[in-house]
């Protein structure tokens, strides 16, 4: 129902324009809201969620989310086959940004404000949104809060799970509008700068342009995206500290210190390679790599240059910037810039162990013992994102991808980047991924929106035991 | 000065065939041993090793091992660069058979020989050569063992270390000559039976043709090479336990057994797909591809067909199972089906360990438990090894190899296969790769085959302290 109400937002701009899409809009909106209504009645909560179940309320959640969210799409007829919409929606709604469009300067107004709503309902989705809604259906959330962030620390910034939701989403909100001010202030207008500003604050990576951020042209606003995809990448909990007068929360945080020192280290390394390989000038390196190297690892997605073009090198630190992702407790995706971090941390400290066999080497960061339940989690975390990852680049490339390209599809969807390498890399799109692959990838967006194991739970024969 | 006495084994050859490289051999066996015995002589040994000295023996010994054995090839003038002659020797004794001649057949038979006896030393040295040596020379040696094979469980055959050696090293002798024999009934001649038999069993991968085993087009000789990289690739204690009489050890072996489901698995997955995709009928399928499933995952590297023509989803099976390898204690390479066992065992125990909260779920092989140090250090070495192979790929990249090459070449020398994917796949070779390049994928070879930690301890600040 509240997935209804928001498809009422675009109606202003789809008249404003005469884009003639309110009554696909409308009807959307109508068909959501009844099924909706009819779910709501006919759902009985009597009792607290048991973790499965929190599980499967996550997940199925997402999924009728993405469902009905294709229906402006298909019922305009912007994107008319179930496949491409449901694929579109889904990189929204997973904040994803990954596209089947070719030409979206062409959709009609109403539909191309929709499609980059998703993002921003669908980034700070569980956290904001939901748990705000969920708890007030009565339904005990902590379970659901751990399942979305299940990242190794879950700063408690209020005890009870509403209020929280209610704080992260006015500093959300707060954020949101400044960006979108900016935006203004650089000359964006009131469509483009909204809709820019629901692609960065989300990680997601939906334009309105087919050039991305590039057919702006103007080092202001890039500037400006730059600046939010980082604030987006951030733990959220840092900005509300901020909000709190506290800014100094932000140089105590040890991942948001690596968070920084590795976008710092990758920028200056590819700076360098592209130098020397494709730009010439240390201004166009600069100013056509750092955007990148933020977008890339914050899994944003939007571009000014084609990292395709660049050298083998500088191409496979962004492939891993990938799999690294922004930080935990962001609107961000892959691994999670602490999960990372720790699994350095075990590897220095498994090589210490080896050299003193006897001594008692603990996994330390900012000088406190990490315990050794987090650091298996993180290790069992990195082993099936590696194995998901296999798994699907098997897939993909069975159905007819090469190296590159399957490997670039699949972790742009499971780390919900958006563009991947090859023939699914910045200059391109998923367009032509066959169709049973837009399943696929959009199965992996899912489960790697939702941390994995939050979808992998449901395929355990011990979820469905009494 | 053992590696001294090898290199006059293939001057009767030299000799035989008339192809005049007698002098170089002798000539470099003669400067190997003066070297051994000046460092012999100026060695005091006086106290056991300490961990850490362990490390550095074998690492510094495998190393010297290939300065010295690239010798008969530089003085003969059949390797005239001297970092080629290092990646053929290192590749040689590191059991990889990645090679840089495009043309073997134009080798003089002695330095052919040589080539693939360095397979032989090599595959089992630590193990059987050098544990029955060095603990001759009064260094306790246990340490050493546990640095060659630090699978996670090394079955005490017997109690001594330098008697474990001598076994292993019959064992060894006896499979070798078996296949030697039925490679001769086979129709291979005095020279190249025996040069195959160093090839499968030490999973090196050198032939004495260009053709690699394709060149015999024998579906016998195919089939005795198949069963004798199969038992290369199975834990040597197993072997052992055979030659006692007791053959149902192999049945209870939960990783021999996994090693089997997963031979089986892959071969009949590929086939369908290759069968579809290149071959057309069944036996020409199963002909091509079982042989090559084994030759990958027992990381020898002998090729019958082009793997690099199959579907893109067959090359990926391909890929992965150069990531698995062979059994702990084999000759074979790769991470070790045991400890990938581990991982997948590991991640299913996490995802109970989900559903039920409160439950202890420790990680069960054949029904035992298996202890959390255990998985914490197969976990440690599934991270270090995607380090070590993710920071190889991007040296490899940014020397200007594709997205498949730059995988294949690493994984290859890294799991010790031999050929790898692309530019490097099997009907290519490593010729082409750049100067720089052949050191970085040598010094990866080293890695792999002392199990990662052996080296990089080495560049641990701890291990130098006094």
């Amino acid at each position: 129902m509240f997935a209804a109400t928001t498809m009422l937002l675009p109606i202003p701009f789809s008249l404003y324009y005469g884009s003639g899409d309110h009554e696909a809009l409308l009807l959307s909106a109508g068909i959501t809201f009844a099924c909706g209504l009819l779910a709501y009645k006919s759902t009985n909560l009597d009792h607290d969620l048991r973790p499965k179940e929190g599980f499967a309320v996550v997940t199925f959640g997402w999924l009728s989310l993405s469902i009905f969210g294709s229906l402006p799409f298909l019922l305009s007829g912007a994107i008319p086959g179930i496949s491409d919409a449901f694929f579109e929606t889904m990189s929204g709604f997973t904040t994803t940004g990954a596209s089947i469009l070719t030409d979206v300067e062409s959709l009609p107004r109403g539909i191309l404000f929709w499609r980059s709503l998703t993002h921003w309902i669908g980034g700070m989705g569980i956290i904001v949104l939901s748990l705000a809604i969920l708890p007030f259906l009565g339904v005990g959330g902590m379970q659901l809060f751990k399942a979305e962030i299940p990242g190794p620390v879950v700063d408690k910034l209020t005890p009870r799970i509403t209020e929280t939701a209610k704080i992260l989403w006015g500093v959300y909100v707060a954020l949101s509008a400044v960006e979108t001010l900016l935006l203004l202030a650089g000359g964006m207008d009131l469509f483009d700068a909204p809709c820019h500003t629901f692609g960065t604050m989300e990680t997601g990576g939906f334009s309105t342009r087919n050039g991305s951020i590039a057919a702006f042209d103007s080092v202001y606003i890039e500037g400006v995206i730059i600046l939010f995809m980082l604030i987006a990448g951030t733990n959220f909990s840092l900005h509300f500290h901020l909000f709190r007068g506290d800014f100094r929360a932000y140089a105590r945080n040890h991942e948001f210190l690596f968070y920084l020192t590795t976008i710092g280290v990758a920028s200056v390394l590819v700076c360098v390679l592209t130098y020397f390989s494709v730009y010439g000038t240390i201004p166009t390196a600069i100013r056509n790599t750092v955007f990148q190297i933020v977008s890339i690892i914050t899994t944003t997605g939007y571009a000014t240059a084609d990292f395709g073009q660049w050298s083998f090198g500088a191409q496979f630190v962004i492939f891993t910037l990938m799999f690294v992702g922004g930080c935990a407790g962001s609107t961000g995706g892959g691994m999670k810039i602490m999960r990372v971090h720790l699994l350095v941390k075990f590897v220095f400290s498994e090589i210490t162990r080896l050299v003193h066999p006897r001594a008692v080497v603990p996994v330390r960061i900012a000088g406190s013992a990490i315990p050794r339940e987090v650091t298996t989690n993180v290790l069992g975390f990195f082993v099936l994102f590696m194995l998901v990852f296999a798994i699907g680049v098997f897939i993909m490339s069975e159905l007819g991808m090469d190296m590159a390209t399957s490997f670039g599809a699949v972790i742009a969807c499971l780390g919900n980047v958006g563009p991947g390498l090859g023939d699914v890399g910045p200059a391109s799109n998923f367009a032509n991924v066959p169709e049973l692959g837009k399943w696929v990838l959009a199965l992996l967006m899912l489960m790697g929106r939702l941390e994995l194991y939050t979808v992998i739970v449901l395929f355990s024969p011990h979820s469905w035991k009494k």
